[in-house]
């Protein structure tokens, strides 16, 4: 039996084991079609402010991002690893799920020294979609504003 | 349907998500009446050393001790991020569950840096109060007796 | 009710206490009477090499180990926070679950420095035994080749 809170510790799960193993078209099939994908520092959305340091509203924009990616990060300068909290089922209604969860990223750079990369919080709206949960949409709150390398992968 | 263990994962993101978002208040909440908690290096601990860096034995102190802290903190010098293991169900019995869960501490900086600010594990004593899981005793072993900076928030 | 999702949480709970807790003795009743427990790095399993850090094929060899661990750690040098993230499940038939689950080990000197240590991906193969959940096959796959100090505790 695989309750609706599985579901949403699978599909976090997946999220994170995609980007770790760089399966970016793997990872673009966990979001709905109609979907949005923004990473935006915590002080900026505490403040109100919009200015995201990644904003895809749409899932082609989104695509065209990983598409980037995968692009420049031929020569891999560094490999993920996501370790992600208990999520905390905020919402539930009108098909929707909303859920919070806290996330860690290291990085482990060509000479193999692991360092911390990031903290952050994702809120998502997950929905079903042909019976598999999706990411409506999904907001990756940065603890910091200043990330100490580009932002190469998606978090 | 809500086990008892959906109730437990719920009560810890909730934890660390209220004191994340320094929602102080509203993490008192998740403790009962008649509770207590404690924050003692793991050292002392293992050494039967009663040295706590924290001790708040009722309700009462832990409430003064937050009001002192949010009094303290109005001019926030860092924001915190817990992530939270997998719980170990450690007992189960006589109204009360026993529950021991890894974390870890990231803290960021008014220049936007994040570090590691502590590891720990959490042993907790939990009750059922009108339907709610609480907290009874919170004891957080700290890893380290050489806090990095003031406990100027609870972990 | 325990589901078969409970004990995969359940045994990779109590598989990160018991290495913090240095007990290793009980560690090893984790894994089922024909065992393997092997850590590599992440770019030798990428690249096809069997070079790994740690190979126990058998459990006599896994055991040998730990005990000149034990030996070697009387003056116990540094002590491990295991960070487990949410398990993957990738596969189950045949009597077998297959889980991967990403981790992250700190270690506390002791001057009380917490650093973190390494990151990776437990591979595991699961089986039941006598109605308990075991570890058949473990595969730690390391993010780094490069480990900061000498590999003195299981990861």
């Amino acid at each position: 039996m695989t309750t609706e809170r599985h579901r949403i510790h699978d599909l976090l799960a997946e999220y994170g084991a995609l980007l770790d193993a760089a399966r970016y078209d793997d990872w673009l099939v966990l979001f709905a079609d109609a979907c949005s994908y923004q990473v935006v520092p915590r002080e900026n959305a505490d403040a109100g402010l919009p200015a995201a340091l990644i904003f895809c509203d749409t899932r082609a924009v989104l695509e065209d991002r990983i598409r980037a990616l995968q692009e420049a990060n031929k020569f891999n300068i560094h490999s993920d690893r996501h370790l992600i909290g208990l999520p905390r089922i905020t919402g539930d209604g009108a098909g929707e799920i909303g859920v919070e969860t806290p996330f860690a990223v290291f990085q482990t750079d060509q000479e193999g020294e692991t360092r911390l990369f990031a903290t952050g919080l994702y809120r998502d709206r997950l929905v079903t979609v042909g019976g598999t949960l999706k990411i409506r949409d999904k907001l990756v709150l940065l603890d910091t504003f200043a990330v100490p390398s580009l932002l190469a992968t998606p978090l």
